[in-house]
């Protein structure tokens, strides 16, 4: 399989955390957000992902599949072992109610393109941006510390005793936290589970600095 | 069941689809979005959805369930008949990229407290929130048509003969779509999906102007 990645793109970070959880061989295809007016825009990327956005997988007979949650709910389907999400239905809701609070109400408000539609169309300066990304994210937090504060016996990780949709969603969502310089003191639970997620071999491999495409400076 | 709804919110109207699709009873509490500060905003309600967002579902046994999409997929696993999602799981990766290129990259940046949020703090006036609404609906719904011009064979639905996940999100974002106002000449492959869906008795009962908390000139 190839997957249509950029190093610092939180959604292609959680299906590269997906397909190592899974151990499934693949291939990374950097596409550059910021490069040229940005690669994801050219007319072949565009034919493979009709928004212009990361990731795409490409399977070995062609298939293409996008938006990050969609392909992780098929490797789950296709690959169940080791599950990304736990057995129960409740549980099973509650993962991927995790997993949305992050992928829909913080993640598309931050991303790339909104950011440019602030400053050139609203005239919102970086400050301004700033204030934006830190608002959405700790709404977003705020409602994550509270499912877990709510979600019974301490544990380590979201749901379970290991990784599932949930931290796939969260550990990204963390790495942008800190890049934007927000103040994490108030999520204790959050920052424990991204620790427990962050310390596996699938998170420290799909980390953004450890890609072929990271800048030096990012530090592998 | 009680469904905690508002008339004219998109992700509570897909639960409203969802759970007359599968034919499953249920009551409906209306939380007025805009009453009184908003009742979504109340302690007792925000100990139910931490975000203070709308839908929540609420079990006999006092199960909570939160997330329209989490929601969705809990239906589909406790009740599978009738299906919202393909048997395939590439059509099942497909229908559901479709519906989160509407419920990640559209819905969430034109919810109300978007909207206040670019009223109050960026000082975007009625005019320019307007145009950001539009101009999310856009890119979404380009890519959306984008996809079924690819999908294959001309068919009513979005992916076999009948509504899926896929339908369950575009009829309320065509709803919204429609009420701001946005051309929708160009998405004649929507058009249909949309039609089609709207005709059918589970989507006629769930529509906004039929809801008990829908104010009278709504039109029942």
């Amino acid at each position: 399989m190839k997957l249509y990645s950029y190093w610092r793109s939180s959604a292609a970070y959680r299906v590269r955390i997906g397909l190592a959880l899974k151990g499934l061989a693949h291939t990374i295809e950097p596409v550059h957000l910021l490069a040229g007016g940005g690669e994801q825009h050219r007319a072949a990327y565009r034919e493979l992902q009709p928004q212009g956005l990361v990731p795409v997988l490409v399977e070995e007979d062609g298939g293409v599949l996008f938006q990050s949650l969609a392909i992780l709910e098929y490797l789950e389907e296709r690959w169940p072992q080791p599950p990304l999400l736990p057995r129960g239905a409740r549980d099973r809701a509650f993962v991927r109610a995790f997993a949305l609070v992050l992928a829909c109400e913080v993640h598309p408000l931050n991303n790339l393109r909104v950011l440019r539609y602030l400053a050139e169309d609203l005239r919102a300066d970086e400050e301004a941006r700033t204030r934006w990304i830190r608002h959405w994210i700790t709404l977003g937090f705020e409602a994550c510390e509270a499912m877990l504060a709510r979600h019974g016996p301490e544990e380590r990780f979201v749901c379970g005793d290991g990784p599932t949709l949930a931290e796939i969603c969260l550990v990204p969502q963390m790495y942008n936290a800190r890049r934007y310089g927000c103040d994490l003191s108030p999520y204790p639970r959050l920052q424990a589970a991204d620790e427990a997620a962050r310390a596996l071999p699938a998170f420290l491999a799909a980390a953004p600095e450890r890609q072929a495409d990271a800048p030096v400076e990012a530090g592998a």
